[in-house]
């Protein structure tokens, strides 16, 4: 498939007239063609104004044509292949085995959104009869299920190019909820974006479904994101980035004349915490685990695990020493262009010359690549700097090495809120843990027992969310299927004749739905 | 039971230090004993500090043991008996019958949350097994259930002052899903507060939970809402009342360090669409029950029928005709508090004095009391005046006369979101009504058929909420069980050991709740 550099605005190929740019080669900077045009506020226009028309008629799919869409669009971005990895690869500097891993994670997604579609426990119905002879007064038929807000803008992910970008888990959850989705490609990955735009297209096409049910952007700068949560037929947003440019767009969304959901992920630390039976006891291998989860993909996830806690003592000696060992003979990373590179060095040099922060490992160096870095500090310096607390994106981490059980309560109650926090513990630590537990659910949308952050299994009973600033809703999740509630909206119908309800409140449950009933839970 | 004008920081009663205030007889006008401090700074973050000190004991607590608790404060509640009666109709110019009613109502909530803590499915809980043997990696163990948000803020009502106010339907959600309350009383009954707020401490104390479970504020103007709002310890906000007033709470909310969901009802018209058939059979008795509907509760609901659209002919005339009748023999009706009487003056003057718009009706006049207005015009007319789409709280409509199914359609798609929208049909109407259903669901959170807005049943299928302005977030309701959602958000746990497992996320299931095991939906 030959690249074009042009947007979809819906169905039609169109070539952007704002200033153009092109994809990046991660690893040697060298410009990728081709160039891509800039979206007009004129374009931005036309794609919500086709998303607005479409969604009546694609809300009105029924579950298993909107399954079969979503199934079909895995089917052809799998079928993209070779040349997907090759150009994403190269635009991200990621290796190709995570690549290939990321679109097997891409289709699964779609594909499990489509079972749950059919499932149907999203729909949320709830059926309370009429009582015509309460007294005193009669009660009316009453019934309620879920409906899709209306189109919903998706900014692609620079560091999931694929799981959560053109067709990540925010496109799939808004489709699968019935909602149109108007795509602004993230500018580090514009090949890959074409690339799957144009599968979602023909996936749409061959579907049968109005065109504005998916469209695709591309553009560099502030001005598109902002005309984009600004334009009055977008109902909801789905945002994954920096700090600073997700809450400049939750601003403009919420100052908007109808204001909307914003669900960005925006920082987060994710703090591990050590405890002293596992660092007793596995000291050593923890601390050669922890290099791996620090430097997985040159450490741009969002998960990754940044705030080390311990307490001082043999145990942590091992850990420090095997973890000193795997960082330094770390090779530097890659990163997924030269702004995040950047970013990272800026963070990484605030640290080193923060008072009382040490540089305790230091990974290889490279010419245009990035060196993870471990530092070490006290828990009394860390409270003291509110920098230390924030997101260095990258394989930077900081071990607060006198952290006992009281400093842990006392560092995390300060933490702003975090994606996930993990604990390493054997049995010996429970009585802690136990303590720990309440505060651990209120700061954080994820608690894993000796694991790693690193690594989002895209399940039911996934949260990859948290209280704010991890993500700006902590009542939603952005991965697993719980996300389809982001975009939803429960409706009642009152006293409507049979023939006049929706066949998901019917009596006689032609979609074979999981019902409350009288508020009792009914199987189909 | 002696009032005493003082507010409840926890158990404690403190007179407040700041301004004083009254309650005042609504219909004569005179103050009501005693005097009410107003709540300083530190009152608000007193009763703050109280709300997190009891958070997580109070949320720790079974869900067997928060239903008993509601049940003991609907208990309480209903055993205030006439001194609540007489206060609360003095407090706000309602009769008798309707506080007895709305006493009902407030304990019936209370207890359908006590029943909906003991169904659990609010729990969502979701288990995806481990699975040891995948390729190519293993998957863990994972779990999920909703935890509360935190401490939440509650805005009494005016025109609820039982069922919308202390121990109102957002403080009965709350409770019931583990979070504790911090109210600012409406100051337009404030005695009706404290006898209420006395009740809950009462039941707070008796059920053994933490004082910081029920604070009760009072306070007139501006400065203690947003001192509320603003206290970094409140999670989430329940607020009815006017447009400007929530909307500077909900900018508040969005501007904290950590933005919080603010659940704001704000305005709705609730447009009623007469359709041809429905008129020209039984145009005279909906243009009675119109009326009735209009001025029940001197039109004081927001859910009161505000916008009716019709088309000319001889149903229509029957319509107008009795609804004139009904309209101009209802007496002038007693308003909650002076600044709604002069706000809904104010609007009554707008509309008539607006070019193109006549006055159909006019109620029965008495000195301090709203007479209910009918006015008509034609839709072009109201498409053309925006001010015409602004709620007038109180018993004035807006009839459309000229509105065929075209002009019905371009005037709903104009229109903001509401809370209701009612549709008076016959068979031979189905055929317009399913074209527009699309476009009421998009419009309103409850869509009704041959009834009357006013009269909001507390079910499990209930929406009462909409699009904005309506509510500031569609995606919940403030009555009926799915509003304990709003005060929730989901935690994964990944593989923890079955000792370290909350009670609801267990393998033998000793809550008896349903669950999504491997995403499969599973009796208890």
């Amino acid at each position: 498939m030959q690249l074009t550099g042009e947007m979809l605005l819906g169905a039609s190929f169109v070539r952007g007239a704002a200033p153009s740019f092109s994809g990046v080669d991660a690893a040697t900077g060298a410009e990728l063609a081709p160039a891509y045009g800039g979206a007009t506020d004129e374009d931005v226009a036309r794609a919500c104004a086709l998303a607005e028309a479409a969604f009546d008629a694609y809300r009105a799919t029924t579950p298993a044509a909107r399954a079969a869409f979503l199934r079909l669009a895995a089917a052809k971005i799998d079928a993209l292949g070779g040349a997907l990895t090759v150009r994403a690869c190269a635009e991200t500097g990621l290796p190709r085995a995570r690549i290939e891993g990321e679109r097997g994670r891409t289709v699964g997604q779609l594909q499990l959104f489509a079972a749950e579609i059919e499932e149907g426990g999203w729909q949320d119905v709830r059926i309370d009869p009429a009582l015509p002879d309460r007294a005193p007064l009669p009660r009316p038929d009453i019934r309620l299920r879920m409906v899709p807000l209306g189109p919903v803008a998706v900014f692609g992910a620079s560091n999931f190019p694929l799981a959560f970008s053109v067709a990540g888990g925010d496109t799939a959850a808004a489709l699968a909820a019935g909602c149109p989705v108007v795509v602004k490609a993230h500018p580090a990955h514009p090949g890959t974006s074409e690339l799957v735009g144009r599968a979602m297209r023909a996936a749409v096409a061959e579907a049968g479904l109005p065109e504005g049910v998916f469209s695709l952007l591309f553009g560099m700068g502030e001005h598109l994101g902002a005309a984009l949560v600004s334009d009055a037929r977008i109902k909801a947003v789905g945002f994954t980035g920096s700090r600073a440019g997700g809450l400049a767009l939750a601003k403009l969304a919420a100052a908007r004349a109808e204001p909307i959901p914003f669900y960005g992920e925006l920082s987060s630390i994710n703090p591990v915490l050590l405890l002293p039976g596992a660092l007793a006891a596995n000291g050593g291998a923890l601390g050669k685990a922890f290099a791996g989860s620090l430097t997985m993909g040159a450490g741009q996830f969002c998960t990754n695990p940044g705030l080390l806690f311990a307490a001082p003592g043999a145990g942590l000696d091992a850990f420090v020493e095997t973890a000193m060992q795997a960082l330094a003979a770390a090779p530097g990373g890659t990163m997924l262009h030269g702004g995040i590179l950047a970013a990272y060095e800026r963070g990484v040099t605030n640290h080193a010359k923060t008072a009382g922060v040490e540089t305790l490992a230091t990974g290889q160096k490279a010419d245009g690549r990035a060196s993870t870095v471990l530092f070490a500090t006290e828990a009394a310096t860390f409270e003291a700097t509110p920098q230390l607390a924030e997101e260095i994106f990258g394989a930077a981490g900081l071990l607060l090495r006198d952290a006992d059980a009281v400093a842990i309560a006392r560092v995390l109650c300060s933490l702003e809120g975090q994606l996930t926090i993990t604990v390493h513990m054997t049995e010996a630590d429970e009585p802690l843990f136990q303590k720990l537990l309440p505060l651990l659910e209120r700061k954080a949308g994820r608690i894993l027992i000796n694991g790693w952050p690193t690594g989002v299994e895209v399940c039911h009973a996934m949260v990859h969310g948290g209280p704010f600033p991890a993500t700006t809703d902590s009542r939603t999740t952005s991965v697993g299927t719980l996300a389809i509630r982001r975009f939803l909206r429960p409706v009642c119908y009152q006293n409507f004749s049979p023939a006049l309800l929706p066949s998901a409140l019917q009596d006689a449950n032609p979609n074979q739905l999981w019902r409350r009933i009288d508020g009792v839970m009914t199987a189909p």
